[in-house]
């Protein structure tokens, strides 16, 4: 039988995960493709803490290099998070010429292109299974099995803290800082949310997503992101009461050469498939040219998943190995027809739209006639009397719209005097 | 650019839809992959009907030698369909070194034991990803995205028309017969529908996947198959009233190193992922030791989601050619801890039952003191009165409850006078 020697540098939640995973079905791999995959070393700076795994003697190092200079060690895992040490960890490793595993999506959303050549300068695979999506294997599905279709869009629910929060949310009527709070009580939530909260994690994850299907690098940089902070439960109530749920999604959308991608809270049919994601679960909806529409679910993060995907990659990155295929497939190939993004006028789609207003005659006419005079014509309009005595919120749902017309209009609504504090938009997704 | 040469045996729908598919996204294809596939022969009985394709001259032939006996083509894709000069096609193919990709599962779960043992005498690759769930790639996420995990279950929706069919019965209140009847009509069931509603187009995806991932081979023979016909609007509306939907299922579970494997109409949450999959739509929820659980949803039929999956076969074995490593994924290894078939008697799960009783009393104290005495514990009783006189349903959801003393107490049932008809008793899967 043959092996193939791993090296893991981050012994945390998901390193533990890994090392167990391996093993434990070490055999089972080996026994579905004729490699042994074998734990030699795990590098971190703190050796004695108990992660709930009995390894072999051994295995436990301080030095990372022990890892990314090692003569037997062929593939090494990056588990160690962050910008800085992680990037050094993996440029040093690819220029060892070792092929890379890694789930680190903040990096390879700021410098996967770095990364990826450095790795095609080495002849080295990198594996990103576990950078979105978590366990779900929606890298490899959309990269090798959907490889003859043009995507035409992705929404995806990429976050399973958000998920949790909004869910916890609409479930128990509770309010976002409440829940929140208990999700950080309980590990659902870090001590500092706004990675997940403010929705910079799916802005990473729609970069390597956007990144792998349309054909150029995309950093985070490059869009716009919105957080969940300003979703309510009176939002979630309202959109419950006209059939929807909210969101926090990853939407990237190609449209005649051109792409949009954003991080939004949306509003999504409740009995849909993505109206039915909820908790931690992560789905990724897929619209395409020839398969049509697709979609992959599973758990978005947690020790266990995420290793699951981390040793997938360690696995189709093994075969490569013991077949001398290295770098079978390109990885984040450029094409000659690279995608522009899309000015945010350019886009079309549906919108909610939250007032909160001085319960005066006229206030509904002046914001419908500003909606008019910008051509957004409204779906719905729904008032809802506070628990504050002359205080209301309007409820709109757009028609299709212009998106650079409806923030013009918007911005002018700001400006009445009876408007109370900023107007709240979120996108309508109907199609899924 | 290296390419890698074509030949499609079969013009029909699906084969139509992969040639279009190459014809429009192989240039994609090369760009994403170093390779170009091309289209090089298309053999078929009759080569003057239009399928809608606009083909380079020269292509068609009625001679399907020119293609499993070319010199240049590499990949022969088999959509004849049927088991008898499809498997000849693929034979032929096979030992003349060509590899294959087909979508045959009626096929494969007949004779895959056969086929794959050849390819592997020939250094050949077969792909198979459009034998299940159409165009969703759920063999690639299964076999290669979850290769580090034992799977406990899958519970698959495989049949689009049986999902039509029940979705439409549903959304209708219309009789099976009748949206039968419209769906031949508007080509969504074929002349001759045994094959879908009896359930044996499932088993026949269900042998794939549970040879798949249990390491050894099974067919359809090897299990209990039950098809849609017993399915009434009743049942459908008890169900939903209950929350739950009727869906027929391929049901796969492991436990203890023993498998059941079975086809079945079974009651899901209406509110849980499966139970929002609709219309033509295919699903497989998998649950594994390591991942947790997944989805992977679809087109399940169809000219252009089939092509998709039969194009990233193309791919995947085209990528194998190139780069010189054939046979890089072992197909269905056998492991040496071959899986065990369970016994029927040995399943533990939740029934819906429907009895046609004489509206007389008594007779809901003989049923349930015959469940009580086969230590069938019951969560709950309905009762009906259907528009004939003396005549009412009865229907009974079981607590947990052991298949085999379940059959047995229904063949007891069956025997009591009050009974007019035959008892129907479906599977109820919670955990999804």
């Amino acid at each position: 039988m043959q092996e193939v020697q791993i090296g893991i540098i981050g012994f945390g939640t998901v390193g533990a995960g890994v090392a167990e995973a391996l093993l434990k079905n070490g055999g089972l791999i080996a026994k579905r493709t004729g490699f042994l995959p074998v734990l030699k070393k795990i590098a971190d700076i703190d050796v004695t803490r108990d992660r709930g795994v009995a390894l072999p003697k051994g295995i436990l190092t301080t030095d990372y290099k022990e890892i990314t200079d090692s003569d037997e060690i062929q593939i090494v895992v990056e588990l160690v998070g962050g910008k800085t040490f992680a990037k050094d960890v993996i440029l040093r490793a690819l220029r060892n010429g070792k092929s890379v595993v890694t789930a680190n999506k903040a990096l390879l959303a700021a410098y996967g292109k770095e990364l990826f050549a450095v790795a095609a300068e080495n002849g080295a695979d990198i594996g990103f299974e576990a950078s979105v999506g978590g366990g779900i294997p929606c890298i490899k599905a959309i990269r090798e099995g959907l490889v003859c279709n043009h995507v035409k869009s992705i929404l995806g629910i990429l976050n399973g803290t958000c998920n949790y929060i909004l869910t916890k949310m609409e479930k128990e009527h509770a309010a976002f800082e409440d829940v929140l709070r208990a999700a950080q009580a309980n590990g659902y939530a870090e001590a500092n949310p706004a990675l997940d909260v403010d929705g910079f994690d799916t802005a990473h994850k729609a970069a390597v997503l956007g990144s792998l299907v349309f054909g150029r690098w995309f950093t985070s940089e490059d869009f716009q992101v919105e957080g969940i902070r300003n979703v309510t439960t009176m939002d979630i109530e309202s959109a419950g009461a006209m059939g929807y749920k909210i969101k926090l999604l990853a939407i990237l959308k190609e449209h005649e050469g051109k792409v949009q991608i954003g991080v939004h809270p949306a509003l999504v049919p409740a009995h849909s498939l993505l109206g039915s994601v909820n908790d931690v679960y992560n789905a990724v909806w897929v619209d395409a040219d020839v398969v049509g529409k697709t979609m992959y679910y599973g758990r978005g993060a947690g020790r266990q998943a995420t290793a699951s995907a981390v040793v997938a990659d360690i696995t189709d990155i093994g075969l490569n190995l013991v077949n001398r295929c290295a770098r079978r497939i390109p990885a984040f190939p450029q094409y000659d027809d690279y995608m522009e993004m899309a000015s945010e006028d350019s886009y079309n789609g549906r919108f909610y739209i939250r007032l909160q207003v001085k319960d005066i005659p006229g206030v509904m006419s002046a914001v419908t006639g500003i909606l008019a005079r910008h051509d957004i014509s409204l779906a719905s309009v729904n008032q809802k009397e506070s628990e504050e005595d002359d205080n209301v919120s309007m409820i709109l749902l757009t028609h299709r719209a212009n998106e650079g017309r409806l923030h013009a209009a918007i911005q002018e609504i700001a400006k009445l005097p009876e408007i109370l504090s900023s107007p709240v938009v979120f996108h309508i997704e109907d199609a899924v």
